[in-house]
């Protein structure tokens, strides 16, 4: 009989925690930006944690990735061939564009230290980063956007919560760089927290889409290990994304069905969004 | 500064809790069925548990009563005026229902200790109870739906999970008895799990249903405090459950785009039913 249990607990709130048991703790390191854990628990494998928080595991990583790429592929009005990745260090978002076809993938993450965690414990996503199509950027994704000369069909925002190293991901100022780098028919997509226990977020990004994009949608999606297990993510082009423009095989979470019925807000949802 | 915390846990699995911080823990009884404990939370108000799994909190609870009351309602091909709920002790659905405008809700619980409990600590959802056309059954649900000679619209199984006293529940025996008692152009629903951390309930509850009904068909929600915050119920009917019969105003989680999408299942949610 072993004694002593090891519990990682993500608090989200003073008053609220979900607890994974682990076998070990692999790494613990306070970088420049935040700090990071990986730990191996019983029940979903590896899992990276940002600042205390789920970043992703092992067994669920799959719908986080597959909403924040399969998603703008379709609703891409033009035939997406290059693709933005701000964020994102541990390789998975780039890894599911590569698998989609694209041709250039420009992955921009600001912390080196996430990427060279990830290539030790999570080399299955971080492989993406040695395919020839992918360029990896190890610096501050705000700026890039503000002085690259390259324009891009989608944008994924692949980020940390709006507090710390990602609140300027939120911003204005920050969508009026991506707008200018966006092609024509293409989309940017961010995450935008979770509806129920950081209810300002989705408003937040919405704030910072609309004054330069047509069409700001919000879509949503089940990841059970984020907090309250209710994920959102918005959207932004200047066309219409009440269509999507191409089909994909089903993944492992998303479908075509899904594609278009995770548009869908509860009516708390909206109500955060103004 | 207050040197002793109390936390209430529920246990997904040996390695995966979800912990509230409680002010106090208000009742502890173990019934003839199964253990009851109400807490006071910080985060969620009052807390119902049952065998240390979350039934209901107070500021969640609209999403459960909702999507398994108002879905019926708007799938059911007849308009429905009489209603039945198996289970539902804490009178949400009940509650709900009557709101809708139904004529005759009969509602059976089998644990008459369960509606004490509630009684005392959520008396805005037991009051239901009071109404003149519900009318309150304290006993086996599975015993009743073989015996009455009355026919409803809609029924409800508001039950706990597939083990223990709600086992019955899933059966198609159970079903023979419920289609019976099922008016032509009717739907039953049910609660089916959480299809992450319970995987076997949503097939349970199709092979129970499948036997005797053309159509059955799955939908999820979105509720935090419930295992994986992502839950199933499963309708059954005779018609085609695809479009709705009659529209609704918009709820706190339910409006007219959820009642569509919520059909769309994620593809590894799609695996578990055959």
């Amino acid at each position: 009989m072993k004694l002593i249990e090891n519990w990682f607990s993500e608090r989200y709130s003073d008053n609220l925690q979900l607890s994974f048991r682990v076998k070990d703790q692999l790494l613990s390191v306070r970088t420049d930006f935040q700090r990071i854990d990986v730990f191996d628990t019983y029940d979903f494998g590896k899992l990276l944690s940002i600042d205390g928080t789920v970043q992703l595991t092992e067994r669920d990583e799959f719908v986080y990735h597959e909403m924040i790429t399969m998603m703008p592929f379709v609703y891409s009005k033009v035939k997406p061939e290059k693709a933005l990745i701000i964020g994102g260090g541990d390789g998975g978002a780039a890894g599911e564009l590569a698998k989609l076809g694209l041709k250039r993938i420009v992955n921009v993450e600001i912390d080196g230290q996430v990427i060279e965690v990830c290539r030790k414990h999570f080399p299955d996503l971080v492989r993406s980063f040695t395919l020839e199509n992918v360029e990896l950027i190890v610096g501050d994704g705000i700026k890039y956007a503000r002085t690259t000369e390259e324009k891009f069909d989608i944008i994924i925002v692949d980020s940390t919560d709006p507090v710390g190293p990602a609140e300027g991901l939120f911003n204005e100022s920050f969508y009026k760089d991506i707008k200018k780098i966006l092609n024509t028919g293409g989309v940017v997509v961010t995450q935008s927290g979770s509806p129920f226990y950081q209810p300002t977020a989705i408003g937040l990004a919405h704030k910072g889409m609309k004054p330069h994009f047509a069409k700001v949608k919000s879509y949503t999606a089940f990841i059970p290990t984020y907090p309250s297990g209710f994920w959102s993510f918005t959207m932004a082009s200047d066309h219409d994304i009440g269509k999507s423009y191409r089909e994909l095989p089903a993944g492992k979470y998303f479908n075509k069905e899904i594609s278009a019925s995770c548009f869908s807000l509860p009516e708390f949802v909206k109500t955060l969004i103004t």
